[in-house]
């Protein structure tokens, strides 16, 4: 029996900041579940920043989307109809199921989550999920943190960079100061998270924020934002600093690549390295990370916020204010109860 | 009994390109030597492009020179008095001996050298020395080069990037290309260096230039130049490129700095890394680089040339004209016969 579906797909490559006309919402029916596959209503869906990297034309480590495809990324739903063995109904998986409420999909490509007390479905998109495993793998194999680093994150209230102070925290790091957009999330970062420092990036020029707010200089640079924020690191940083380059949001939307960081020579005098990286080279990494960071979710010593909105109407505009800044933590889509 | 010498001292701190009146020969009487130092007289001494940095004042990843002290810099000599039964009358030594004819050292400080058949003392100041090393370690250590990668190098007819391409075409390299400032040190890279494709970068923007020389892409780029170089091997990178960044000549005489490439976007879609280095942080490579190398020379299998200009007086003005690309391969000022 086909199965109706309401679907979001890319209508036009956006040019600049994305604008609703880019997008649209339409309903479909898909063939029924063969043998193998199972249906899945969606519960949460993910919205994220490199999404808007998907959006343009052009050769990028992944390919772009394809105008009139249904747009790409991570869910967590529950199976209401098996044809799989392996994933009975009632299971709640993890699946790059694009943006809709109800997915057919292979066993295969579904992972099988754990029910957890204190575990949300929503956290294996977010402190459990892509985001969490992109600040572990960038803090840990990437800048190659040690015990007693300054670190300092750039987009420190989002999704990845609330994690990656947390955890550079819990690891001994002697000081985590981090960057992000309102007085509300700086507040945040330094009340709840525990960072020793945080400013509002739109206070003044980002070298001299992070001169005072790391008086000593940073050994260890986590960047979400790219740009200014890159060049203050570069200044910013001790002999062998490292820093870990995640995303560059600050540019996602640019028409012409913004300048470039003019203090690059002192990359051979301060023996610095810059490494940037994409997550799925390292899952070999997620096995540790999941019980590691499991543990520090039910043991209440990580802060895990999100920004929740409701609905699959609204998921562009949720995702257009994702972009802007409109997310403390997790950016997450609700879809369904269940 | 005192010793005479005839020493360069740092006269006044350049501003941009540095002009003989930064400097002055003054002749000194130095005290003999004590117990445990001997007498060299020097034979050949370098030049090298990273003192124009020691001539700023500033931090940097070493003390910047002072203002009337006599100039530092690897120069090798023959011990002419000794009064360390370690370091006999007749050694060949290298010593960071500043730039003097004679020189008063403690015998803790120099390293007596082998004399071997095929190997001139100068070399010790170039392929066996410092710049050897540093090729060494930034190629194999620093840009972790593998066989099959290709790679390009800037300044590549230098004392450093002569040897890296050719130590990348010794191990296997795909392709090696580099780019240099005059046709004639083009056709000595294409010519007896063996390299797959050269340029000079005058003839064009790097980055077209480089796109024509490697039209498959780069895997490790090796850096003396800094600047448009560095945006355009960023450019050029494949998927995992790494960069070693061992110098930035290009803005060593900048007032301003150079734009920084607008492109670093591309470290993270791309997975690059960038690392800069200093020789002296891996002196633990010097053995096995020591032992290589030197059955590479004497072998033939590594072509080795030298800039040989004569006597202290004109040392300055070799230096200056090193800055200005006079040189191909290692530039030497010979002292003395010995």
């Amino acid at each position: 029996m086909p199965v109706a579906t309401r679907e979001w797909q890319l209508a036009a490559r956006p040019h600049g900041e994305p604008t609703p006309d880019d997008f649209r919402l339409v309903e479909l029916e898909r063939p029924g579940p063969a043998e193998g596959q199972v249906v899945v209503r969606m519960l949460v869906m993910s919205v994220d920043p490199y999404m808007r990297g998907r959006m343009n034309a052009g050769k990028s480590y992944a390919a772009p989307w394809e105008i009139g495809e249904t747009m790409k990324g991570g869910a967590v739903g529950r199976v209401v109809e098996s044809r799989s063995p392996a994933v009975p109904e009632g299971s709640l998986v993890l699946a790059d199921a694009a943006w809709r409420d109800v997915a057919v999909l292979d066993a295969a490509h579904v992972r099988v989550l754990p029910e957890l007390p204190g575990i949300p479905p929503s956290y294996y998109l977010g402190v459990l999920g892509m985001p969490g495993l992109t600040a572990w793998v960038g803090l840990f194999r990437m800048a190659e943190f040690r015990e007693a680093d300054a670190v300092f994150v750039s987009g420190a209230a989002g999704a990845v960079g609330s994690l990656v102070g947390q955890f550079a925290r819990l690891n001994g790091a002697s000081r985590v100061v981090g960057s992000a957009g309102t007085p509300e999330k700086v507040r945040w970062l330094t009340g709840e998270l525990g960072f020793d420092a945080a400013f509002d990036y739109h206070d003044g020029p980002v070298a001299e924020l992070l001169r005072d707010a790391a008086p000593e200089g940073i050994d260890v640079f986590f960047d979400n934002v790219g740009g200014e924020h890159l060049e203050a690191a570069i200044g910013a940083f001790n002999e062998h600093g490292r820093g870990a380059l995640c995303g560059a949001i600050s540019g996602y939307n640019a028409v012409e690549p913004p300048p470039g960081p003019r203090n690059m020579f002192l990359m051979v005098g301060k023996k610095l390295s810059l490494r940037g990286f994409i997550v799925g080279d390292h899952t070999d990494m997620r096995d540790e990370f999941t019980t590691k960071v499991t543990r520090m979710v039910t043991s209440g010593d990580l802060v895990v916020r999100e920004t929740v909105r409701d609905g699959l109407d609204d998921a562009v505009d949720t995702f257009l204010d994702l972009l802007r800044g409109g997310n403390t933590g997790k950016m997450i889509v609700k879809l369904a109860e269940g």
